[in-house]
């Protein structure tokens, strides 16, 4: 599939920027590239379920095993409950290998990821899952990972709340940690500016970022 | 509610180095204290439900309207799906503001916190709900919160992994925006070496690192 398109947002459509401009980026990537395999998962409507303690003891074990991968997971499943968590979590897994281009809507919750998120994070991240079982190298070598970010204030370099983003950075520690090399970040920023009197002045700080972030994921789509 | 326990591994209380400590800490605590008003919730046998659009919905309203206190919120409700939001969030910004100690059990998933941790978060997070409406003052200030993670492998300061952590300078931003003063951090490290035969060289250091946070604990529960 070559495009898997993640949306995280507790807002509707019409509310929310980040599913706004993850809507702008697959339309304009499927215009370019035809209506091939593309895969569309709203982590809002339909929540990653919670890890429960067989996918612990199952992660373990197949850690133990010298991270055996996904075709061998079956064989070392001892029970029910392990195989559950085993369907949750072999498709989120067979989705993300399969993609050439992930695309991400992350709005800042909490200055971090919405729960939604790492939800699937935190069950995708499955042992052994992204190494090629011969050479060890990464399966996600070549993923583009497009992250679309939306959030109310101001984050940005060199602005006063720039600690304060634990999406950038998170985001970039964990997919460089399973191999991705090809990792994009688009901003908007300010977006409560529209919505909250007491911010009304930062509205054209806004619109000129909204505008910023449609022509970098424009460009990215095209690329 | 003097003391609310707060636990989010995945793992059952056998296998889980953090359940392991909270328990450690809430047991000597109770010990002390009495056993008075205490309150436990299992994230993760227990799930914060994901937000729903009609949360944001509410939250915005209530920032619009100065954030506006908890008491005045229904006030606020538009309709039957913003009252079913407020129903699962009122009572955690109750129990958060009841609280005189908060003990947070935080295993290190993907370098961050568990999905079910941050459920808890971006749900109590809601606007207004913790200031003093007539000063402003943080309604937390006088709260202590001790953090205690479990982490497979070492990410304390000056270790190679140390830029990693997004559990410690995360809920530190966070606590510290909601205007907690106290904050304690505690860890136990490398809690893989003991399941792992690739990191069995380590158990020794592990080892030293659950006493450490063994006695830390202690002495922050009878303090």
């Amino acid at each position: 599939m070559p495009l898997l398109h993640i949306d995280s947002s507790a807002d509707t459509a019409d509310d929310s920027v980040s599913r706004y401009l993850t809507g702008l980026f697959a339309r304009t990537w499927r215009a370019r590239n035809g209506a091939g395999p593309y895969r569309h998962l709203d982590l809002c409507a339909d929540p990653v379920p919670a890890l429960g303690p067989a996918y612990t003891s199952l992660g373990r074990r197949v850690e133990r095993e010298g991270f055996a991968p996904p075709e061998k997971v079956p064989a070392l499943i001892e029970n029910a409950a392990e195989e559950r968590e085993w369907d949750l979590t072999r498709p989120l897994i067979t989705e993300l290998r399969a993609a050439d281009t992930v695309l991400l809507g992350v709005p800042m919750y909490n200055f971090s990821i919405p729960a939604s998120l790492k939800a699937w994070i935190d069950r995708v991240t499955f042992p052994g899952a992204y190494a090629d079982p011969d050479t060890g190298e990464s399966l996600l070598r070549d993923t583009r990972v497009v992250v679309v970010m939306a959030r109310g204030g101001g984050y940005g370099p060199g602005t006063p709340r720039e600690s304060y983003d634990f999406q950038t950075p998170y985001l970039r520690s964990y997919f460089g940690e399973l191999g991705v090399r090809q990792l994009h970040f688009v901003a908007a920023e300010l977006t409560l500016a529209a919505l909250l009197p007491h911010l009304a002045h930062l509205e054209d700080l806004a619109t000129d970022s909204l505008t910023r972030a449609r022509a970098e994921l424009t460009a990215l789509a095209t690329a």
